[in-house]
């Protein structure tokens, strides 16, 4: 695989194109990171746009397809599909209301959506989600069985053509205003977990195991 | 205004359907506290999904067309869009893989975006992004002047077809499952806002603002 994607028409970035990203590692990162992605589809050309677990594997995106029962009902031959995935680093405190931006890195993929129906690709899609999530929680958790797998929608976006946009570091004030005695800045903003609150069903005798006690991202 | 947005074809949840909100309260409370939203419009067949900035003011979502010159492009009588803000509260634990899920609440909103030209307007929609991440800031900064607001895309998109999804709350899993000896339990998620980072060329006789020193969402 090249080490970038290539740039088409519908990705090439028209504005701030300085913050475009087509390194597919650093493009890969972005999706391992976030925790959910946002799923773009449209019927009789009104789009839908569902927020849904996800997980890379290899140069595929696999998506959970349970809000999508729309999705679903359109896909003999695959699904034209938007998946975008969203971390919002910080908050950019210009000295002028016009510079004022975040720091964030967005990934936008697009192409067709296709429905998977082995079972073994469901099982390692599932893995993929739930280890991306809680890394160590698959083989502590029972399995699903057959008659889960079969009532899961696992969908398969295989990843061609991809674009990012970052913002990073300082703030990007018009020259005339630096004089101006407005404090300028970042906020940086995180996800963080808090401590895990064990089930009120859960015996007490069972420890938290490590990857929840030190939920750590 | 009534309490509740009614209930159409396309705002019906089909799966899930317990975790469905109408209530008009609740859903902008969800659209006040996010940070961004996730536009979705479609072209030629192909969704796209593109995060942006955004605030409520009244029964409206107005959000910043910067990166959608294709949307704007095909905007003679509004561009059908779909507008989704996602919260991620937590994850969930459960005892089977099958039931591990997420605590979130999002909010999906359907209709037709229309540009906004008047600059009043335009101003009004600026200072609600603004005040909304950053209480306090529109005051201290330098506010736009024409040119600026000319080279902003504003975009409006009326609320009328609107639902949430809010999973909150405890693990579920199978009855048949309570019994195995797996932890199970909740890891709660948030978005965290670090301590300001002064910008490099930020006097340091201008004191940091309360509403960035001690910035709390």
């Amino acid at each position: 695989m090249p080490n970038s994607f290539p740039i088409t028409e519908r990705t090439r970035l028209v504005r701030e194109a300085h913050r475009a990203v087509y390194d597919r590692e650093a493009i890969y990162k972005i999706f391992d990171e976030a925790f959910v992605c946002h799923v773009g589809f449209a019927q009789e050309g009104q789009p839908f746009v569902i927020p849904t677990m996800f997980a890379r594997i290899g140069d595929a995106i696999y998506f959970h397809g349970s809000a999508a029962s729309r999705l679903l009902r359109g896909l003999s031959g695959g699904l034209p599909v938007c998946i975008t995935a969203t971390l919002t680093d910080g908050l950019v405190l210009a000295r002028s209301i016009f510079n004022h931006s975040m720091n964030y890195r967005s990934v936008v993929a697009l192409g067709t959506a296709i429905l998977i129906d082995d079972p073994a690709e469901k099982l390692q899609a599932l893995r993929a989600f739930t280890e991306k999530l809680i890394p160590g929680r698959w083989n502590h958790a029972r399995q699903p069985n057959e008659k889960e797998l079969k009532a899961t929608s696992i969908l398969k976006l295989p990843l061609t053509e991809v674009s990012a946009k970052v913002r990073t570091g300082d703030v990007e004030d018009d020259a005339g205003d630096y004089a101006l005695p407005v404090w300028a800045g970042i906020i940086p903003t995180r996800l963080v977990a808090g401590p895990p609150v064990r089930d009120a069903r859960c015996d007490v005798s069972i420890p938290a195991p490590d990857y929840a006690a030190h939920y750590h991202r």
